[in-house]
């Protein structure tokens, strides 16, 4: 990191030429892709072991086929986010909203109250559940999944609007522990 | 309102054209300064004696000398809105913090978690103060004016940032109820 | 204010003889009326635009034509301020309310609990709903509303009650701040 | 109960002369001294057994000699009953309040805020303490105490407080939940 | 107590042989049935009075005639006593709920989340109302009644399930200020 | 799964023989060194790039060296997860904290209340951080990384505690989304 730069992480971040090949090798597709290095891959790399597992388990949710699309999928990401206070993950997955649903008003709305946003009544009834799996999860019950199947949404959607919801609770967390600092690049992507 | 366009408020909202002639004075005189009428100004000349008290509220808050700076009273609207989960407030306060501030990152950082924004220590003791008068205004004690003495706030700031951040309380709650939308202007706005 | 007399305000209080002449005759003509200063003129005084606001705000909600009566309106204000620990809201509306209601019981168990108080049931939805935009604005929606229609409540209705609620909780955060006292008068009026 | 009275409780109450002969005197013993028998008395005739053990707790409780006032403890009853929503026992002990203290006022003062009541600073912190234990008492700890001592509480004291606040919010819940009528000799008594 | 040991209570625990008799013999005929003193006997033997009231209380609830099983009033301690973190009611009780049920796993699943117990539908709605009561009394009304009349409760067993709640939220507040501390026996019993 | 079984998923539960096989052969060895395969992995192994992910991420977390000696992470685990209300961790991770600590007791202590368990004051803080990282993450500081250095906690100790919270804040929000039901063999084990 250069001096007079604000810092990317609150714990030590690592250069990119000393990661293990496999994490560098990540990295520089994705700043090959696009155009720059999301913090989060900077943050976590100081724990190799960790950046395999998470990012593993990132793409097994946000990049796997299903019901969900990208765009929605970003929508539970924003919505949760933004209840959990996680500066990070609100503007970087709020500029990827933004870019997947080709609406550059989209991520603010969600992420401020989903309740008003253009979305579907669909989508809001993905993101009612979202929220009570991040902020409620002991009570959820069938009465829950009652609502969703009413929306058209499968068993297998509920586990993925589940497990995205509770994947980047653990990510708003990690996030405002290491006080990881949103990229400048994303507050105006897809606006 | 044209077809086709979501609606501005759930509420019935004049035609300008049937508003008292100093609401539409008002209302025009902010467009011609703006380039567009923000919803706020319609949403709540549906009532014209609450518009003229509330936007008199609102000047002597916003408008008026003071120590905060123009960008500090955007601060505390933005961070408490996004508590409230205001989606109006944040997203026309968020344009005016982002212009007063010549900060096209502020807002956004600002409004999801001010503890990491770009901003001093100062202006977060500011901000924690105005979270907790709008969310355990019941609570604030001697100690709370202690530490805001300690950032060289004077007594009058002390009333000057509750102020803001009751007034604002008051409108987050307006503005949800009457399902008051932004204007699509604020988002790009200072970006 | 005389010695030994606990004080009204964490914050200076005019005096009468200093004020601007408007707020001074509107202190004046209450202090007829009533027999007594309501201390919140005196500690809003402090700050003569603000002050102005206020009222016109208050007499905009609480004096105009309306279907909800005199009493109802109260009633809003007293739920509510109990909710947010407001001792000058609740002592000064809750003696406004017994005169109003002409009912010696009724603010204190409003105040404490409306759910037990001797209201109708219209009026324990009305209050309800007033809570709910009390503490989460956020998520009041269309069903809410239904309610309320279905105890005959008009749109307009449901503007009144939501603004009542949102200018007292404004007003409870102000008298928090300031550590407001109510006068002594209050306590037994209507009793 | 005749006619047209509001109900004392959700359930039974028994005739007086229903009742097992200790209950039935216990009850014309406090008519003869109050001049009106308070419904928690006939509520908790219906159980006769729960009735003798939270009269008995009760008495040990608020009538045993110790080094908090009898105004104290009732102070500690009121400010936690009111954060309870107890309508019964905010207006019941209200009163008893006001005439164990000779002050027309403090009722109302200590329910609804006590930190801006005409009550001393040792009396805050005891109340603080009797709020913490009433809300959170899984996190009172060492400290709690210490801030105690150092407003010269005694241990002894400590349980009188922590042991007044839990015992009243169980009274609390099963006022609530029998829907306990406050007499309305209460609301006048010591104003 | 031997040294050593660690405190059973925050507070002073009296010898046995110094017990006023009636306190004395209770004790020791708990000691001859179960083999120990659970501590809280100890604990509140500091208190002759509230000793003989709480167990006169928890008598009348707990050992009486009803509708509610044995097993089932334990059900309802055990899990709003996890709700409410009080380590010595979630121990003992669980204990004896295991003993009850004849069931080894009961206690553990009902303390964490009964939602997902092996209990009865009827059971859940037992618990669920038992915990509003604990947490929400304010709010209970006729609707959380006619719930339990659906799964065939009387109106006493409500009462019952209500007072269960409320005594045991008092009986968890104490034991958190007093740092109760369970027996080490009451761990493996019933497993 | 046989009849008669309580389902150990509310999503279907692959057989073993039809899992991939890297994962057939992490269940059968782990069955082979536990004695039964606990339901987490039959549970997970409906998704397997999720079931590969989520144990690469366990392991990293509860495997690695580090300062934290194993019952320590499993401490924070059943602490946080017992606010979550989450059964299957509380269960399934109580056993492998009492068998780490070797001790019978520790985990029911833990999980209900640690401020009361037989553990170090270091170990309360690292609780009371683990906690405070699965309840309000936005507002961790630097004052809470201080706590912790002065009990000798190290900034990678930090990142441990932080991360173990923020990984299992996710498993617990997955095992009540699926109904997660922990082994019978769990209750016993250890003690």
């Amino acid at each position: 990191m250069s001096t007079n730069q604000p810092a990317v992480s609150r714990f030590p971040v690592p250069d990119i030429s000393d990661m293990p090949q496999d994490i560098r090798e990540r990295i520089l597709a994705v700043q090959e892709k696009s155009g720059f290095i999301p913090n989060v891959f900077l943050v976590l790399a100081h724990r190799p072991d960790e950046f395999r597992a998470f990012f593993a388990y990132h793409d097994a949710l946000m990049d796997k086929p299903g019901n969900l699309t990208k765009a929605e999928r970003e929508m539970i990401v924003v919505a949760t986010s933004n209840l959990n206070q996680c500066q990070y993950c609100v503007v970087a997955h709020g500029a990827i909203l933004r870019i997947r649903a080709k609406n550059p008003l989209i991520a603010d709305q969600v992420a401020v109250n989903y309740r008003k946003a253009d979305i579907t009544p669909r989508q809001k009834a993905m993101i009612d559940f979202a929220v009570k799996v991040s902020q409620q999860a002991y009570a959820v019950g069938e009465s829950d999944l009652d609502i969703l199947k009413s929306h058209d949404f499968t068993e297998e959607d509920v586990w993925d609007i589940a497990a995205i919801s509770a994947f980047f609770g653990m990510s708003n967390r990690l996030a405002n522990v290491t006080s990881m600092r949103p990229n400048d690049e994303f507050y105006a992507l897809g606006r």
